[in-house]
């Protein structure tokens, strides 16, 4: 079972160091301390372990150190920044590990950049050495990029020569929609095994600039100091520490204090429930800064995190994910109330900030998700996104009983779908004026009213609900799971496209269709027969 | 060899009917009329030799019978209007025939959206039965839609639930995006095998209005009278002839009037070249009338687009296409002026629409394409764009020879890519301002001209031409022909994204991907078993 906690301390592949406002995150893989036998990783190539780090490196960052203004990502290796994902890791990982891997690296890229856009945490990438493959699609997230002029260090995006897949996280994407690079140059670049030094790569748009060998680190340190000084942002000296999360792991689930994990294996759908915060959650800053990490927003959105990531990686037979949430509607209303009032304090914007990066992890997650709304659930305002969010919801239709659910400013926006729109407007393309008039209720809506604004799919009455609720699972899971992935994707991000929605969306699409074909990794493939004495042979038919 | 070409005489799954300002396409299939051995067309489902005579009538209403302003779909046989594609012809495809199918079929299918805006024929899906898969997805490509009300009529997408596929010509995208279904329903409707009837197919947005069995042709004639009767603006009475094309055909290649196709199939590369046109094109609207589908713009990009669709489907193998030019400048300039100038005649403005469409093809075809700039070239205005849809071009450098780009008013935006840009705008994405200031050049580009203003990507000189090409062309079509169509489809198509380049990107990527997948087509695969006693058997990993 992978394990998704980490903290600096424990980290075997990287080295945070803080000094006032800047930080630097230093590659330096230890070869044999993979996640897995059969591979060394070897040049600062990495594996999921590695990315396990620096995910919470970058996290850690912004919560830990809200003072760092520039964080440097760099290597301690000589000559070599990063050679990419490990190929041989790879090369010998089942199709739905190798897809789940990428996605969990394209968001921690996503996170750097989040960061970046909303965090006044600026990125910069000094490569020290040949950036190649997701080494340099690691500096492409980066605000900057500087390379080393040593006569042999070079970018490069050398997976479609070398090995007949596309590179994994978000690199032909970014080369072209981010850093606008020319298409036929992009196309000449991704084509080149060697990549471009230093003139040709900042000619091209590849990098920013390039240092010789005994310039470089003060260039780039005088580049650092530029950015500090330049950032005008008063920056908070003290953070609050992330501590690890407890949780009580059984055969059956996951046991977190305000998730709860229940797993259906045999019949291939887990129960995934979100407890709402107590009555007493604190109102000033001062008292949220006190709690720390126990504040309930981003505990409970933490534990979900971790719920998720391990339903992704080590429950890959669950397609199915039933939501529900138990608590006190008022109590979430409150929170949220909070949350917005200090929204422009740092701890309340990092808060923020990663219950939309958590919500945006569900979304892209490839299971189904049914919400249940049921008597004693709390899917209020940030919860309710949880609804949202799912693919369906059903909500119970009893007069008898009070279920109700209810909105919050949140709902207008605070957590953005990687398409850039707040859920409801997702909701409501066809209608834009509704996602704005359901705000005009006064208080909670009940079943019939939910129904009528139409944020829920279907209100079973009491007497229908078990047997609804069994068939649409027992049906749902028993559909093809990769039809199911391929039209959630589909239907989940209608309307505008992001860099985001183009990574996951199109670019992950076609790796992960390559990732199938016989050409990469059949036999006589390319990713099989790298490093191999063997030369792969491809089916040259175009498709 | 498939043969593209056809005419309503030779129809056999249509019937074409014309009948003042309405036409009515009428389908029929014939069952036994495939284009392969080993299925039946039973209950209007089609394979590609359906669609090809679609296409031709969709593009025959717009060149022979510009009056019509208004088109209904609609079928001949009781109780069902088109079952979608057939599927025991998909299970037994091989995989690059049914990507290849599937692209074509939606390229008709956004060929009928760019009639009815930008041609103004508006077109109605009149469905006087059931219409599943394929089915609705030619449906809600027609700007309305009505189903009749008989008790058992439906609309569906039982791709996902009965063949564990997903809907391939674009039925997911529109759900949510053109049509705007919300999110929830659109998941419900397509895991749902049986569809939806009247009542609630209207309630979610799926169709416009259902009538009774004993109104519908009623109430459908008067809803097209009124479309008819609604458009204000004036229909030419007459139109053009489009001929069969003459193509000489051997089995090296393809020689149209215009076009010259050249197979060097033991290197995987062909030659595609376009002649410009003659000195004495005309300038007059009547003199273009009088010469019809022989005026040069309408004749060459005619047979452009036959020699790309034989490309695709007849020669899988071929990797990449070397476009090249032959004619005189000044010429191709003429003809652009003339174009512009007459822009708003109906007649010209459909010469203008097919060669957009002619030239989107191109992007869109999964091929790699350089172009060569040699001596005795005419990339110039609408010829330029081939050079600029290229994945990368080279231009010879040689002060001893004229070699000569030139741009015309045609490349600021007449001709756009499915993203909705000009290719200019698309190439200078990182400096827009660029994209308007090349026009600011005074009359044609040399080589360093051309350079320097970043319109070709090298430049090589006469004493490493013949070397740079012929290794460029071996290095390109030695790699993996999968990570190429990826990496293309990623490159290709920057900047903003549109209804076109989410289907062609995204949901085509995830369909290619489910296409190749185990559960679809393997030996207990949904897609193989689809009809026989045995069950199809999942794998239910995640990805």
């Amino acid at each position: 079972m992978i394990n998704f906690e980490t903290s600096p301390d424990k980290y075997r592949h990287w080295k945070l160091k803080v000094d006032g406002r800047a930080a630097t995150i230093s590659m330096d893989v230890q070869e044999d301390a993979t996640l897995f036998e059969g591979y060394k990783l070897k040049l600062n190539s990495y594996d999921l372990g590695v990315d396990i780090e620096l995910a919470d490196a970058v996290q850690r960052l912004r919560f830990e150190h809200p003072k760092v203004r520039v964080v440097v990502i760099t290597s301690l290796k000589p000559r070599i920044f990063c050679a990419g994902a490990n190929i041989y890791m790879l090369g010998t990982s089942p199709h739905a590990f190798k897809v789940n891997f990428c996605k969990f690296t394209n968001e921690t890229r996503c996170a750097i950049e989040d960061a970046s856009r909303n965090s006044g945490q600026r990125y910069m990438a000094a490569l020290n050495g040949t950036a190649s493959g997701g080494g340099y699609e690691l500096a492409i997230v980066c605000d900057e990029i500087y390379l080393v002029d040593d006569g042999n260090s070079a970018v490069s995006l050398p997976e479609v020569p070398l090995l007949g897949v596309l590179p994994g996280t978000g690199g032909l994407t970014r080369l072209v929609d981010k850093r606008k690079v020319r298409r036929d140059r992009a196309d000449v670049f991704s084509t080149l095994a060697e990549g471009l030094k230093g003139k040709r790569a900042k000619e091209w748009g590849l990098i920013d600039d390039y240092f010789p060998t005994s310039k470089f680190q003060e260039a780039v340190a005088a580049r650092v100091q530029n950015l500090v000084e330049s950032g005008n942002d008063e920056r908070p000296e003290k953070g609050i520490k992330l501590n690890p999360l407890q949780v009580e792991v059984s055969g059956g689930g996951r046991e977190y204090k305000y998730v709860s994990l229940k797993l259906n294996r045999e019949k291939r759908y887990a129960d995934l429930t979100v407890r709402g915060p107590e009555a007493d959650a604190p109102t000033s800053v001062e008292e949220i800064e006190k709690l720390g990490d126990a504040y309930w927003p981003l505990q409970a959105y933490r534990e979900l995190d971790d719920a998720l990531l391990h339903l992704r990686i080590n429950e890959l037979e669950t397609g199915l994910v039933c939501l529900r949430t138990e608590g006190n509607v008022d109590n979430v209303l409150a929170v949220d109330k909070t949350l917005v009032a200090h929204k422009s304090h740092w701890l309340i914007r990092e808060i923020i900030l990663n219950m939309a990066r958590v919500m945006r992890r569900l979304d892209l997650t490839a299971k189904s998700f049914f919400a249940l709304v049921e008597p004693g659930s709390s899917f209020a305002g940030n919860l309710m996104e949880l609804a949202l969010s799912a693919d369906r919801s059903y909500m119970l239709n009893d007069p008898e009983t009070k279920v109700e659910i209810a909105l919050s400013d949140f709902n207008a926006g605070a957590l953005p779908m990687s398409n850039g729109l707040s859920r409801l407007q997702s909701r409501f393309l066809a209608e834009p004026e509704k996602a704005e008039e359901v705000f005009k209720h006064e208080g909670a809506f009940d079943t019939e009213e939910a129904d009528e604004a139409g944020l829920i799919t279907f209100a079973p009455d009491d007497l229908d609900w078990e047997d609804e609720i069994r068939v649409a699972i027992e049906e749902r899971t028993s559909l093809s799971p990769d039809a199911l992935t391929g039209m959630e994707a589909s239907l989940r991000f209608a309307g505008p496209e992001t860099l985001d929605t183009k990574i996951y969306g199109r670019l992950t699409a076609w790796q992960n269709w390559i990732f199938q074909r016989p050409n990469a990794v059949g036999p006589e493939g390319a990713l099989t027969n790298y490093g191999k004495p063997t030369q792969p042979h491809f089916d040259y038919k175009r498709t």
